[in-house]
């Protein structure tokens, strides 16, 4: 067969997917690989361990698609009903496969295990399929093909489903794909709000489906972070690139100072990357957010050789002790003010003898706020040579969204202070 | 009509949800509602803003089930087709709502602004539904009723679809769903793993399925904790309510330390109140977690009234300058050691003056493992009055979920130092 494969569908099989606590997370891996290849999921299911179901699920989807993977339903139990249900649709006859059982018995007997007869089930192969070898469990995966349509069967566990769905693409899918692939852009801005830079962007990006290659946009939002998912489609890879970096250049002119990463790195590494050449070290007296700041930054591997110490003064007791801040400056602008953020960003830099000092003070909420400094007001000081940067935020949300916000903020006055770029924002306090 | 109402599918409208980035979770939030009347949700489905992709669907789930349940596709765009596609496939006629279009308009005017045109679609009714007044946006939703057949259509976002499905649960589905219904409880558990809990756990859930009310159970894994989800279906809640204490009650029997949350509390709310009640405060010197035990104890709000400070010392320097921990110490045992975690704990104590100290100290990774001290070793100790306790971990995976271990089980010690519960853990050194 040499049709090429443009429509697929995703089949999630599993009761646990259809209780209020777990979603089918594998259908967003297998959509990313099948979009890079050209080829577009136009619907996904969720269907549970029930036969009737997910019979009439995989006959809906047959119908309709070029491509269909089922993922789940491979286990070795009554329950597991993907294998059977499929060969029954094909009329495909199912026979054991010795190498598989095999296969499934070394791996019991690694373990000084005997293979539990139920086991042979998942030894069973549908006439004519292509066994993908699980070298993460004991289900091997199946690829069929039926006339013109694809079928592929992954098991659920997301890393036996990886390695198998890789080998799909390159092998059976790649070469039927029709040569057009999805090329994708990841651009990340900090602070600013969705509206607002749909708002900047909307002009621009709108432009962008009218060229010869046309790029879509997608945008996703996080607490302070907005990311722009840039992605075009076509047969040359190299034109796909060059279109790509034209729009990502399009986007730095209108936000140049907001845009914080084009490569997929976090804010976190960004600024890592940034101490590190410049052989910067920095401290921290976290307020508010509790130690979230400092966490975020030392989720990056090799941290430790920029970050050297953080103080969380949750008391203005700890406040006075700890870094010293004048108890008068308390009595006179309240622990939450742009004086208290300096000092703990001065205070702390110079306790610590590093580059870069950081305070943040505010409140998170739910209570605490007053009508001049409500629920939600951040001050954010960053303190290294040549100059103090200080500005009050004003955060929306409840409790841990101000803290995600402020922490976030927080690092990226960092990058900016570094960089000498304005310390711009939607949140900044008029 | 009256017949007793017991399948549902839902299906989600949204090209955006056929993306590598977005999951459908409307539709978590529907079946927690439906299951607690009693109604089992059988399938899911996404599609796109896709005419025939959405018909087809729509008719697919219309002949296997007693309630389909649409969110999305409601906007006044053309590219929103769910309004369209319903009314047609049942035959019944669309036509405009002046009420709606009088409250999309005066929406608008609040702002200052003109109601476009196009948003009458979304004042398109089809014949006999009934209209879902929107408070938190344009788009109403609908409920129509087709011979046996209910479909409910609400808007995508959750804010605005949320208050629409409590309100048809109530209006039309409790009254019809037989008076079946399902009661959940939440038991979270620390310091085991997954298969340990499974392994102690299973001999008695088992027997759950043979009572006269079965209790049904899952286990979700997260970091550190693991959650056992019982739910029990009937008709008299008391007799459910009952029946799962019952089942609760048999779970500490076997695990009387290690369940921590029987009532839905988070480990952080569990030891807010268990500090708060005693009148105790607490301070944390942390390393390899960066902070992030203290934030995730500052994320209970009120929590400033028990935790007083928190000391990140990441370098060695900052170890000795902040804490007082002696070289001698760190140089004979090194810094990822018991007796510093115990010294970083006692230091903070004094140093605060409060009741509880916590230290802890390891390696994250992915560097700076040795043979004797591997990546995902981890020393915590947690001081306080009568006694320090002290103890080694080894936990698995990479960086971030190695912090996230060390973070989640320190919390675990102090509740566990507080109650003189003893140490006991799956990812204890032996």
């Amino acid at each position: 067969m040499s049709e090429p494969m443009r429509r697929a569908a995703i089949l999630a099989v599993g009761s646990e997917m259809l209780t209020p606590t777990r979603v089918d997370t594998n259908s967003l891996v297998i959509t990313d690989l099948l979009n890079e290849i050209g080829i577009d999921v136009v619907f996904k299911a969720i269907v549970g361990d029930d036969r009737a179901e997910l019979a009439a699920q995989f006959a809906h989807m047959l119908d309709r698609v070029d491509l269909v993977v089922l993922t789940g339903g491979l286990g070795p139990t009554e329950d597991d009903l993907t294998r059977d249900v499929v060969a029954e649709r094909l009329g495909l006859p199912l026979a054991e496969d010795e190498a598989i059982t095999d296969a499934i018995r070394k791996r019991f007997a690694q373990r000084g295990w005997k293979m539990p007869e139920i086991n042979r089930r998942q030894a069973m192969v549908p006439r004519g399929a292509t066994v993908l070898a699980n070298a993460n469990g004991t289900a091997p995966g199946l690829w069929i093909e039926a006339g013109a349509k694809g079928i592929a069967l992954f098991p659920g566990p997301p890393r036996e489903m990886k390695p198998m769905l890789q080998r799909v693409v390159a092998d059976h899918l790649r070469p039927r794909a029709g040569g057009a692939r999805l090329v994708r852009r990841v651009l990340k801005i900090a602070g600013r709000s969705e509206s607002r830079v749909e708002e900047i962007t909307q002009p621009v990006y709108s432009v962008w489906r009218t060229w010869t290659t046309p790029v879509e946009t997608t945008i996703l939002a996080a607490p302070g972070q907005i990311e722009l998912h840039l992605s075009a489609r076509g047969s040359d890879e190299s034109i796909l690139r060059d279109t790509l970096e034209r729009a990502v250049a399009e986007i730095l002119a209108v936000l140049p100072h907001d845009v914080f990463s084009v490569d997929g790195r976090s804010l976190e590494e960004v600024i890592g990357d940034l101490l590190r050449e410049r052989g910067l070290t920095i401290a921290l007296a976290e307020s508010c957010t509790g130690g979230l700041a400092t966490s975020r930054l030392t989720d990056v591997p090799g941290s430790s050789a920029y970050v050297d110490q953080a103080i969380v003064v949750y008391s203005n007791a700890a406040k006075v002790a700890r870094l010293g801040v004048p108890e008068s400056l308390l009595a006179l602008h309240g622990a939450v003010s742009e004086p208290v953020a300096q000092a703990m960003a001065a205070s702390v830099r110079e306790q610590a003898h590093v580059d870069v000092g950081v305070g943040i003070t505010g409140i998170a909420g739910p209570t605490g706020g007053t009508e001049t400094k409500p629920v939600g007001m951040v001050c954010i000081a960053v303190a290294a040579a040549p100059a103090t940067t200080v500005r009050t935020f004003r955060f929306p949300g409840n409790r841990e969204l101000v803290k995600t916000f402020a922490a976030f903020t927080a690092l990226d006055m960092v990058r900016r202070t570094i960089l000498q770029t304005p310390p711009n924002g939607d949140w900044l306090q008029k």
